[in-house]
Parts: C-alpha cells; structure tokens; sequence
C-alpha cells in the first residue's frame, strides 16, 4: 500500500564513493561511522529520539531494481562490475541506535554503523534524513505537549506538510512526542495513531444556516458531534446554534454533546465565555477544543490567561517545526578496521564543536537509584563496562578539573543492537509503548533539563580511556594549523 | 517505482463531511472552491507556483482500495452507502489551475476545484498539502537563485528534507525555482532534475593521506573530478594536494579539473586564496564550488565581498525554506450552485484579510506590451472578458479613488483548466519548459517587486463587477457582528 522503493532517495556522491571503494578494492575495508547532533533545537535542554522504525523498515526493503541498476548505467560513470554488485546488493551492516523516544543529548553517538565501507557509506542518506526529520517533530511536540500542562495536543499540520511523508510519518512522530492523535487519516491505518475529525467551516457555509449545518452534523454523529462555532460569530451565533442543538438533537436521542472547537479570534477570551454559556446550558462535559497557528508559546500564553480550553489542535507549527525546522544529525566516520585492528579517526577543526568522538564507542546513562533521575550520559570505549556497584568519578571533557562523584546509580546502556549483518535482531515495540517510555524517561530528566528558558545543560562526558585515546589523537593532528583566516 | 495510494492522506474530517453531504442528499451539489494564500513568505514581492505536476498524479490516481474501504468500516462511523461510493470512487470534478512556474501573488485564485461537494471537499488536504509544500520551496529557490546573481545553485539538501517526498520533489520544486540540479539521485530518476555528486569528508579520512584521496578519486573519474578540499587544511594541505593530483593524474590524461568543493571555514577569505593558487597554478578553468548552510543572505554577503565562487550548494535552509518553512496557502468554498444558479459564498471576518472573493472567477494578468513587463493581476467574474485593445481602469479595492489607467497591454488568463469533469485536459510541460518559463514569467517583473527589502506590493485588482457583487455579500452580512473581543 506505501512500499516504494527508496534505494535511490540518497546523496549521488554515495554511488560515486562507493564505486570508487570498489575500484580501489577497498569495497569490504570494515569502518564505523556514527550519527549524532550538536544543538538542540528552541535552545532545548534535550529531543527525543525518533525515526527508528520507518528506517529499519527502508533498510530492511533496500535493493536497486533493473530500473535503477539502468539509470545508473545511463550516468556513463560506474563500471559494470559496480553495478553487478549492486544488483546483487545484500545489506550486511551491524546497527545500533537509541530507542525510539528516548531523549538524546548533542555529541552522544545516537546511531552506530559498522560494515563494509560501500554499504555503510551508501546507506548514509536515508539514515539522516529519516533520524533529522522524525526526531525533530517529536522533540517540537514534546515541547508543545509540556507547555499545555496535561491537556491532549492532537496534531492538525497535515495541510501544510513538507510533502505527504511530513504528513504521514510526522504525525507518528508527534505521536511518540506525545500528541495524542492527528488529523491525518493514512497515519491511523499506517501507523496506528489515533485519527480523527469532525468539520471545517465548508460545512457550515453550504447549509442555508449555521443551525441547519450543526443539525445535520448532529443527525449524523450523534455520538461524535463536535461542532465548529467560528463561522459567523462565536458568542452570537455558533454557542447559542451549538446549544440549541444538543438540546433538540442529542438530547432527545440520549447522546451528551463530544466538544464545540474554536478556530480563530481571541481564544482565551472566547474560551472562557464558551465555557459559561455552555456551563450554564447544563453541558459542563461539552469540551472545548481550539485551533488556529498554535504552538507552545501561545498555548503557555492562554493558560496563563486561564483559557478554558480542553483540548489543543496544532498545526502547521507543530508538523515543520516552524521555529527551528532542521535537526542538525550528522553521520562522521569514526573508526576503520585494519588487519583486523580498529583504527579510531578522527575530525578535526578550528571550530571545537565540530571534533568528532573517535572509536567504537558505547553509551551509558547512569539514573539515581534513589529518585530515578537521569545523572549524566557516559560515552567509552567499545570495550569497557560500567560498573554500578561502585561510586564512579565524572569529569567535564574540557575542564577536566570539574569532577563528579556518582553514587548510589544505575548504569542503562544506550545502543541497542537493531542489525547484526544485515540481519534484523530487534523486536520493534508497538507506538504506544514507544509513547509510554517517552513519557517515563522524560519524566526522569530534572525540571531544570525540561524547563523552556535556559535549561541546564545535561552532562554528556567521555571515561577516561576514551578521552585519553580522543586526546592523543588530537595531539596527532596537532602538526596540521587548523584553520586558515585573514589573520594567518 | 514511486506509486503509492495516498487516498488517504486526508484530514479525518474531510471524510466525516464527505459521508455527511451523502447522508444529506447533498453530495451532488455542486461548488466551486478556490485556493489562495494571504501572505508571501519572507516579505517577499512574489511567490512561485509549484506542485501542479505532481498534485495531477495524484488526482489521476485517487481511489480507495479494499483496505482503505475495511479500514473506514472498521472506524464504525459510516454508513455503507458511503464505503460503496469510494469503492466505485470516480473522479468527476473539473480543476483549473495556474500553471507551475508562474509567479503568484497573495488573494488570488491560484486553483479552482468545481464539482459535487462529496468530491471537491476530499480532495482539499492533498491539493493544500502539494501546493502548499513545493511553492514554498520553489519560493525560496528563487531567492536565493537570485541572491547568486547568475552562478549556478545547486540543491543539497536531502539529508535534512522533512521526509523523503520532501526531498525528492523538493528538488524538483527547487529545480523550477532556479536550481540547476540536485544532489538527490532519486529525483533525476523520477522527475529529470540533473543530480550529481562527488566525495564526502569520509573518503577523504579513509585513505592514509589527503594526497592518496585525491589520487584515487581523480583515477575513478578523470573526467569529472571535483575534489572537497577542507577536511585538514585548505590552503596548507587540500589545494596543494588538488594541484598535485590534477597534474600528476589529469594532465597526462588529457583532462582538465572540473572543480574544488569547500565545505566549511570563512568562504569569502578561504576562496579568493584558493582561485589565487589555482589559477596561478594553471587551473583558472577550475571552478570553486562552497556549500555548509548557506541561504540567500549569506551568498549575498559572498557576493558582495568578493567571494571567488563558481556553484553554490545549497541544503538545509533551502529544502526546508527554513527562515518561514510555512507556504500558507487555504482552500475555500466560494459559491454553490443551486437550482441552475451559481450562488457566490463569502466568509466574513473582522480580520479583513481573511475575507474571501466569493463566486467563480478568472484571473487576467495585464502586461505592458512596450516592455513586457507585468502591469497588475486583475480577478474578475466568470462570465466577464477583458478587451485589451482599449485601455482599461484598474482600482484599489479599499481606497476606490485610487485608479490607474492602463494602456497598450495585453491580458492573459492565468487559470488553466486540468481536469474536466475529472478527465485531464492539460497536457504538462516539460520539467525543462517550466523552468525556463519561471525564469521568463520572473523577468517580466519589475524590479521594484523583485527585491527584497521592501519590495513594491504587486496589485491584485477586483473588476467593477466583481467588486460590487463582494461588497453586495459584505453588506448581507453586516447586521452580524464580525468578531467578539474583551470590547463589545
């Protein structure tokens, strides 16, 4: 129903490397690469991993097609044995990620590859660009979820979408931030995430009324009936309409009215002379929902201003993450294999933020076993473990002077194997426990992570034998002047 | 390849509605909706008609499979009259348009859907959803083509697309707007739009040295090689090895350099070196490509500093349209036809801007016949035609003093019909034709709208008839009181 073939939705210099390794008979050269980020998007003290599932899904269907083995072919650029090998392509990379819904933190590898160069190289694309752009909407909603305090988000952005997979998969995503449901209907059947709807003002323009336009919804969803009051005029005509309705449709028939949604105007103000109306009519239960260019601000804003809102539709804001659209993943070769030795790499630069961690690496995230708050997420080595039994010291990467002293914590790894040679060996958990974990390991991070304006910055630190290796590897690189500019 | 039923890619409600109107007897009324948008992204004097294309392969293939019809029963809400008429869904409505690549302005009808209302109203999320994302990314495009000032743009940006339609017909809405290609191989394969690509720091770092890099890039392909220079050092270490290679490798070869990438570091600075040794070299042919997050400011900013640049690569902040990531463009009903009569549909509100133009309409776009240049977009009633041989009154539709008297020009319709009742009529042009009639139709417009401080606000005039019969409505409706605030 939604299967396509995406193998070619990748960077075109992915095929030119990866003809050229196979030239150079370096094709089976065995590296690492992992993908993390290094900002958090709103100036957030932490995202929410997301995107996991539709990838393995894509890499779980990844093979070129006669057409596409032709169209390369037709570039006039790949030897023959190129595409043989392509035809034949068999995935047989190692995979680790962070689960779907956990937070993440900048610099932490959140994805790790290892396999033969021109397949780990190729499949680069596809990884970012799904991990980017379902991470984002997930860390956006999560935000939006937070500032309504308890009160359902239900994702309403499909319209304005950035094509029909940003619909789609973007309400899952939301979902997993924490939205409750979405308008978009392909992503029930899908996904499975709660799809609803009930009008737009088309509706109540085509009746020769706006009575005549709820009656005739009421008929029709007497069960269902949420009723869109913006159309002429909220207080003058759509409650009163709304409330003339409930008591001669629904009420005869023993149905309590669902909601009436409000779409524009003044939202904390309507809203809360909705809610008297209504109130007053004996229809307390009658939720009200709103609409119109949300996002967290504004709905921190209408609770502040004690709106009485119940249920919050988000939009456009939401879907593109409009105030910060990119998620800023990136996919840096960190170490290859050599007579069966790794070699870490690493990439320097002028601008410190943009050094890569070198190495197989693995992730801890050490709780207090006390209150179980999150403490610090620890990167090693491949080969080390952690050992929670005993106090472990924390030290910042940079100011090495600033130390920690953990006790009394439990250490949960991080990456969790998804692929072992191409081989899929992760059992995919369902949305809504995708959802539930979200929530719980969100609600383990401190208020002083989740707050909106200048959260605190989570520790992410290095053990010692990592920053040993990171540091003799940038001694290294040393020799080389970092950065040319005018002052050279 | 690419085909997916995305019939169901639909806001819930339109559904709710669809078996609504059936349950009312009302499916077959006939409307007419239009979509328009009210405000140009970026304070910019135009935005660029995108998505047509691709909004026809959809509608040419809507239908409901068994799942979509089982997965509607399953929602228990409709009634089997309703999932019988998916099932035998046949699209009947007619559609015109403005054609892709036209620039556009806020207010008017950039496409007109008439037909029975079970269908009209269906198809309103997918036809937003297009619209909305590709012009918004043909929009952007443009600027930031124009920003470049004649150096070729190419789109880099799929790794950060939301989601991967985004970035295969993003580069087909950016190639309209100006790109010259794209990096994303899908979308050559699909739509036309030349893609490339060459090396990523990875296939630097995995060979021994810079030097070993290059060399083997440039024995893979001789005669397309372009080498990214920055991951150690540009001038200490990439040109000097790019020089080497071109003339230890290309030279006896016969081959010239096609170009050198920078990826990071002060563009402006790092550039006018680089052209420096490269021509010195010999290499003055060799062209300097630069890409890391750039938009129309900052190639501006390059341009004006004398940066030496040949191509600039652009991703994240194009395929996002990342400074308003939002094209907000709504679909509303107009009029309705009853009784054989067209009865014209307005929707008030206080906001002014968000009250529609009622009836069915056509759009005329006057251009100077001097100079070509176009003069102002005029909407006018269904049934009127424009005389371009006689000069002709152009009014401001709030302050009617102010008029214009246009002579010597000639009119041209902007919509164009699609579909007629659902068979498609229009024959698509040529992805390459679209271009170059974007870059024709922009040309056409003055300077004053093309800038982009302050650009001049394009008109967008009412005929005398069309406006009379909208203040006629107006005045219908203005024994309602259009908005309730904290005031009344």
């Amino acid at each position: 129903m939604y299967t396509r073939n995406l193998t070619m939705l990748t960077d075109f210099y992915e095929i030119t490397m990866a003809n050229g390794y196979l030239n150079q008979g370096m094709k089976d050269t065995i590296v690492y690469f992992d993908m993390f980020f290094r900002k958090i998007p709103d100036q957030g003290g932490f995202a929410i991993m997301a995107g996991l599932q539709p990838l393995i899904d894509y890499l779980s269907n990844l093979h070129f097609s006669e057409d596409d083995i032709e169209y390369l072919r037709n570039k006039d650029m790949f030897c023959e044995e190129f595409l043989d090998y392509l035809r034949n392509f068999n995935f047989e990379c190692d995979l680790w990620s962070i689960p779907e819904g956990t937070p993440i933190f900048p610099n932490e590898p959140i994805l790790t590859v290892k396999g033969p160069i021109i397949q780990a190289q190729l499949i680069e694309t596809m990884i970012l660009l799904t991990i980017n752009h379902q991470s984002l909407i997930a860390t956006k909603t999560n935000r939006i979820v937070r500032a309504a305090k308890g009160r359902p988000v239900i994702e309403f952005g499909s319209r304005r979408a950035q094509g029909a997979d940003a619909a789609a998969v973007g309400a899952r995503a939301a979902y997993i931030g924490g939205a409750v449901g979405t308008a978009c209907t392909i992503s029930e059947q899908l996904y499975g995430i709660p799809a609803g709807g009930t009008m737009a003002h088309s509706w109540v323009q085509i009746f020769d009324t706006e009575y005549d336009a709820f009656k005739a919804y009421a008929e029709t969803y007497p069960s269902k009936c949420t009723l869109l009051v913006d159309t002429y005029n909220v207080l003058k005509s759509g409650i009163p309409n709304a409330i003339k309705v409930f008591d001669e449709v629904l009420k005869p028939l023993g149905h309590r009215p669902q909601g009436i949604r409000i779409d524009s105007g003044d939202i904390a103000y309507l809203s809360k002379k909705a809610r008297t109306m209504l109130d007053e009519a004996g229809y307390d239960d009658c939720k009200i929902v709103v609409s119109n260019s949300l996002d967290e601000d504004i709905i921190r804003d209408l609770i502040l201003q004690d709106a009485k809102v119940d249920t919050f539709g988000v939009g456009e804001r939401l879907i593109t993450a409009k105030s910060e659209p990119v998620f800023g993943g990136v996919y840096k070769l960190v170490a290859v294999e050599k007579d069966n030795k790794v070699i870490p790499k690493i990439k320097v630069s002028a601008n410190v933020g943009k050094i890569t961690i070198p190495g197989a690496k693995k992730i801890y995230r050490l709780y207090n076993r006390k209150n179980d708050k999150a403490i610090a997420d620890l990167i090693t080595l491949n080969n080390e473990s952690i050992d929670d039994t005993k106090p472990y010291i924390l030290f910042n990467p940079v100011h090495t002077w600033k130390r920690k002293k953990v006790e009394n914590f439990y250490a949960k790894e991080l990456l969790v194997q998804i692929f072992d040679k191409g081989s899929l060996v992760y059992e995919s958990p369902k949305i809504d426990d995708i959802k539930d974990y979200c929530q719980n390991e969100v609600n383990k991070l401190w208020d002083e992570i989740l707050r909106f304006e200048n959260p605190h910055k989570y520790f992410v630190d290095l053990s010692y034998d990592l920053w040993i290796m990171k540091q003799s590897l940038l001694n290294k690189h040393s020799d080389i002047q970092l950065q040319d500019n005018k002052t050279d």
